[in-house]
């Protein structure tokens, strides 16, 4: 089994803020009050796909603790701890130089930590397809969420039609399209990637038809990324070859100074790494060469980045209120309440707020100011 | 020095729900954010009045430990510890059946626990007056607060007007009145005890001028107490001899033994007393003897009692919020919010509105509602 999964749990979560907090970040909260945290709900939904043995955590080196706590059955090895953040591509390429040292063969699943599917049984078909994809094709797949609404707070990815598809006479596509040893009728060529857009473009996008949201879950085989990686970022790659090269496997990692030797390699190096995206890093300029294909899917997907998405997921009272909590409400509506360790909270005449309480921090505030929270949780 | 202190602490604050629990009720909490709980403040405005080795509380068993912590330079004997609560008549008797076994000259001041006064200086001006007056005088005084507002929240009392007082020829009062061995400008002869009032009687009340209200403030000598209780309350009396008679003195208060002998007793007879108020046992009747005097007083009194009151005594923000605790406000209004251990608040959008924490327990509501407290709190 070479399949790897990589969670990407960094983040520091501040809009959530004060239920999400930099020491303590939403990836490792309940934040749907289901008893396991979105982390732990993320692991759940690559059972099947990937022994534990087989998963990888690149995270700040912060939250080490908490991921062990949270997921102790993970190889303790396989626990990245970003001494800076850097963004998603020296992220990404830590791990996957990670891997590839461990696992040559390896094909590999990557996935924010902080995202809901409601429907996983569905995530893992679409995965698994992907998974078969790319252990076959040297393509890089990224997961499209077919859109139910003109969201501007996602990135779009623009799918090439099926009929232009084969009309198209650019020979680096065609030839592309001729390396492709499975065939699965479900996955698509990606033209373009596409930031968020303002409202009138993603009506544009949603009425096109040929666009879907960039979930931020990319499948790939092991060469594939790091041979990307190498071409369109070759400093990071070179640093990765420095940081890894004197990383040292599991079975060697016997003494206290081999690892500090290591822990200075990484510490002098990452943070040196450029701040960018994976996105912009690889994507792009991978999508421009044609080699870049997306799976469409409606599994149920969000990236639970804002308030308005934690309501849309909770389950709502006969007057619109999400409330995750011991919550008592009396003529309240439209409101989303996070409380989990208060013992108890009454609300009375509420209209469309958020209500959210941790560790003796509190916030009640409208729902439509909810892009203040940043400024709130520092003032 | 034979002056007392006698503190009622035994209410359970339901109408400050969460800051006030019954495990914690208002008068053991800093609800003014000013450093100094309720029973502390208090203690505080009867400095000069009475040593510590004269001060007295009442309180529900459960509360001791609390104030012994809040109060520590009192003598612990003289916490009086209630296994049931049953009103103020017999918690007063009580007290002063204790007190006149120590002290038979004792000349007493009774107060609440969890009023608050503006003007202490004032507030000992007067206290020093009824004092004086009752340590001549066989007269129970109440201090009168000259009333600011038609309040529907207070009892009230009565004062016979001057030259009403001069000319009546009731043979009772007119000997009460030769009766009268240090004649104090200010002290007023009390014609009658008024309870809470609706808002067209408290608003002829307040014209009218010569009402007061009811602060349950009392001032007397012990033998006028006493003598009061055996007459309008004999079975009271007679339980309080048969649990005072056997207390011991703080000198032989040697043997556990003896201690438990009292505890019984005190639980076997106490939760036997009348429930009733003191107004009503003996303030009434009293005064229909014309024995009751009011010294009309004026020094910021209030009676804390709902979140209003609490509203009006902090000290407020441009948009009239008043705050204790680590507070931020973003476009809220006429609010009154206290939650002095929660590390961070943040509130935005809110206009008229209660909110309190302790402990892990949050309260926001409309203060238009602050009656359904308790419910909230029970709910």
């Amino acid at each position: 089994m070479n399949n790897h999964v990589v969670i990407m749990a960094g983040g520091v979560g501040s809009r959530f803020w004060p239920i999400s907090t930099p020491e303590y970040p939403k990836q490792f909260i309940d934040i749907l009050g289901c008893g396991r945290t979105l982390i732990q709900l993320t692991v759940d939904r690559f059972k099947g796909i990937a022994p534990m043995s087989n998963f990888w955590v690149v995270t700040n080196a912060a939250y080490v603790d908490i991921v062990k706590q949270q997921i102790p059955y993970m190889p303790a090895s396989h626990i990245l701890a970003e001494p800076a953040a850097r963004n998603t591509a020296p992220c990404i390429a830590w791990a996957c130089w990670s891997i590839k040292k461990e696992d040559p063969q390896a094909n590999v699943v990557v996935t924010p930590a902080d995202a809901v599917v409601m429907n996983p049984e569905e995530f893992r078909r679409v995965i698994k397809n992907a998974l078969a994809f790319t252990e076959k094709n040297n393509a890089i797949v990224t997961i499209g969420i077919k859109p139910s609404r003109p969201e501007t707070g996602y990135g779009y990815v623009e799918i090439v039609e099926s009929s232009e598809c084969s009309v198209r006479s650019s020979s680096s596509r065609a030839e592309a399209e001729s390396q492709l040893k499975v065939e699965s009728s479900e996955i698509r060529k990606v033209r373009e990637f596409k930031e968020k857009p303002d409202l009138k473009t993603a009506e544009q996008y949603l009425k096109a038809g040929n666009y879907l949201w960039n979930a931020g879950i990319f499948v790939w085989n092991i060469d594939t990324i790091t041979e990307s990686i190498i071409k369109y970022k070759p400093n990071i790659a070179a640093q990765m070859d420095e940081i890894v090269g004197s990383q040292l496997t599991n079975s060697t990692l016997t003494t206290d100074s081999k690892l500090s030797t290591l822990n200075s390699k990484l510490k002098e190096i990452f943070p040196q790494c450029e701040k960018i995206s994976i996105d912009f890093a690889v994507m792009e300029p991978a999508a421009a060469d044609g080699k870049v294909y997306t799976h469409p899917a409606d599994f149920g997907w969000s990236d639970l980045g804002n308030w308005a998405s934690l309501h849309d997921k909770l389950n709502k009272d006969a007057n619109n209120n999400g409330a995750v909590g011991n919550i008592k409400l009396y003529e309240c509506s439209n409101c989303v309440i996070h409380a989990e360790d208060a013992k108890k909270v009454v609300l009375q005449g509420l209209d469309g707020y958020i209500v959210s309480e941790k560790n003796g921090q509190i916030l009640v505030c409208r729902r439509s100011e909810e892009q203040r929270i940043r400024e709130f949780s520092i003032g």
